[in-house]
């Protein structure tokens, strides 16, 4: 792709993340020659604002995007399934935010503060990994460099936003009626979720483990380009509106020394140390809502094991997690190639 | 002691897990010939009715207790520091819901199901672990058993109860003011808690740890009679109001075998399981609020790691993880001796 103005497409525009990636285009100031937004059919048309601008958002029919360079897709893996292909054969790229493409062989999965140079091999479709993936990457990523990643098993504590705007108004909903005394019935998730946990996020397989769980898992091994590197996730819904947090606990190679990891997190690109807790200060999702980095804090060692280190990860899930990611991509992509 | 009626006392009955364990007293039918409640001196007198009868809680002198058999102690680790010793002096056995005492070595650490066998040298005082201690001992010890544990990472979701009242009354203050779209400044806790999560609980040591999960590993260690075995915990508070949920990774010396660690769980003294993820089931904070057991789910087995298992576990923390596992203390000491 070659420098210069972009046309560019969201399809999902009305969701949470493309909605996002909408706002973000125009805070950072994207090369945009013109912005194409399409709902994928199940939301009715309507408008909206962006940058002092009026924008209406269409029903997508493919022949649309004939015109864009750039398409971000967020309406869904079913929704990737079918188009992904189909748009990216009309010579523009697309950045899908579903998980239907990720292990792909040729779909690139990338972060770029970690693996930007696995975007040279795109054919068309470069896949923005899953959301607690992404956080968890982007500080694990130095560490690996440093001592050689061997295994993480990790505890994730994610947000409601993540399962799109029905259920953030669930949680409003359900939190509201149980403070009233009255409880209503869950309809977006599969049991109530106000003042509740739900330690299930997507599918089950025949093992017992969820799709989340294994994507974690899987989409590490590609994005840090060893897939010997084991994660053992549990994957848990919490009631929060916005932001997934991480408890880490990652064993390396070689001996971990706790001052170079600091280090190394402090200068990692993306990365906030938020971590003194003689002070109390440690990230907590609400403290991270529209911020741009990945949070890490509760840095320790363990006593007998040399080589693990303990962490708690947290990062705004619509961004970092999702639509900040993808655009960084489209950046990548223009300023670069 | 000799079977027959017991006089008992609670001191902190105003509390949270005191008024629990007065409620238990007389649901379970403890042979009680008088029960004496007691504020700890914090908050004013009243009254409370239990089982039809009116009592009068007074404050606290130390000569009340010598009409008592035994005394439950919820009012703090600085008043059963103060106090449980002279209160033992009596001749009243004190069973000491507080972390004060919990590794003194003359002191036995008793979850009944578990190791009831180390009532036996009690120098009169007993102490209650720590409320995520309980529920992981519960599930682990059949496992144990069988296995060999050797190890544990487990990251806890607790609720606000185990703060106590005002921890409640602040989840609810500021859930109710966060949806009107007004914030509220935390008081009990560190952080903000309504739709938020606090990394956090208890104070930190200088590596980084907090005392909860320090306890979790020692207190472990002390009831499972194995202090080789490792506990690494990050321990989280959640915005739920009641019920304690953890996620576990269990390492053991020998390869577990799933059938048979769900055949162990099912017919262990105070677990359900409760696992069949195609439809859903699970266990969650809210549907164990009120119920006396710990529950068990999302088993599953590790690959490539076959001496590991990770579960789901989670109990009413004012119950299991506090009021009923005393009571249940105080029966083992009344019919069994």
């Amino acid at each position: 792709m070659t420098r210069g103005r972009r046309a560019v497409s969201i399809i999902g525009a009305t969701g949470l993340v493309g909605s996002e990636i909408a706002r973000l285009l125009h805070k950072r100031k994207f090369p945009l020659s013109e912005l194409l937004l399409f709902s994928s059919g199940r939301t009715p048309e309507r408008e909206t604002t962006l940058g002092g601008r009026r924008y209406e958002i269409g029903r997508f029919g493919p022949v649309d995007v004939f015109r864009s360079d750039i398409c971000f897709l967020a309406a869904g893996g079913e929704y990737s399934r079918q188009h992904a292909w189909l748009i990216a054969r009309t010579g523009c790229i697309v950045i899908d935010n579903s998980s239907a493409l990720r292990m792909h062989p040729h779909v690139p999965l990338v972060v770029p503060e970690v693996n930007s140079a696995d975007l040279r091999s795109h054919m068309g479709v470069i896949a923005n990994p899953n959301c607690s993936t992404i956080q968890m990457v982007v500080a694990l990523a130095p560490l690996h460099r440093q001592w050689g990643l061997k295994r993480v098993i990790v505890s994730t504590y994610q947000s409601v936003s993540g399962a799109g705007l029905r259920a953030t108004g669930e949680l409003a909903a359900q939190s509201s009626s149980l403070l009233e005394g009255t409880a209503t019935a869950p309809d977006v998730f599969e049991h109530p979720i106000g003042f509740n946990l739900i330690p299930q996020i997507d599918a089950f397989d025949d093992e017992g483990w969820t799709r989340e769980e294994r994507k974690m898992a899987n989409e590490t091994g590609k994005i840090l380009g060893d897939k010997s590197i084991d994660v053992v996730a549990t994957a848990v819904r919490v009631p929060v509106f916005r932001g997934h947090s991480e408890a880490v606990y990652a064993e390396f190679d070689r001996p971990v020394d706790l001052a170079a990891a600091r280090r190394l997190l402090k200068t990692a690109p993306g990365v906030v140390v938020e971590d003194d807790p003689s002070r109390s200060i440690y990230p907590t999702p609400l403290g991270c809502v529209g911020k741009d980095d990945t949070f890490v804090g509760r840095l320790r060692l363990v006593a007998d094991h040399p080589n693990a280190l303990c962490m708690w990860i947290v990062s705004d899930n619509l961004l970092k997690g999702a639509a900040l990611n993808a655009v960084q991509i489209a950046e990548e992509l223009t300023s670069k190639r």
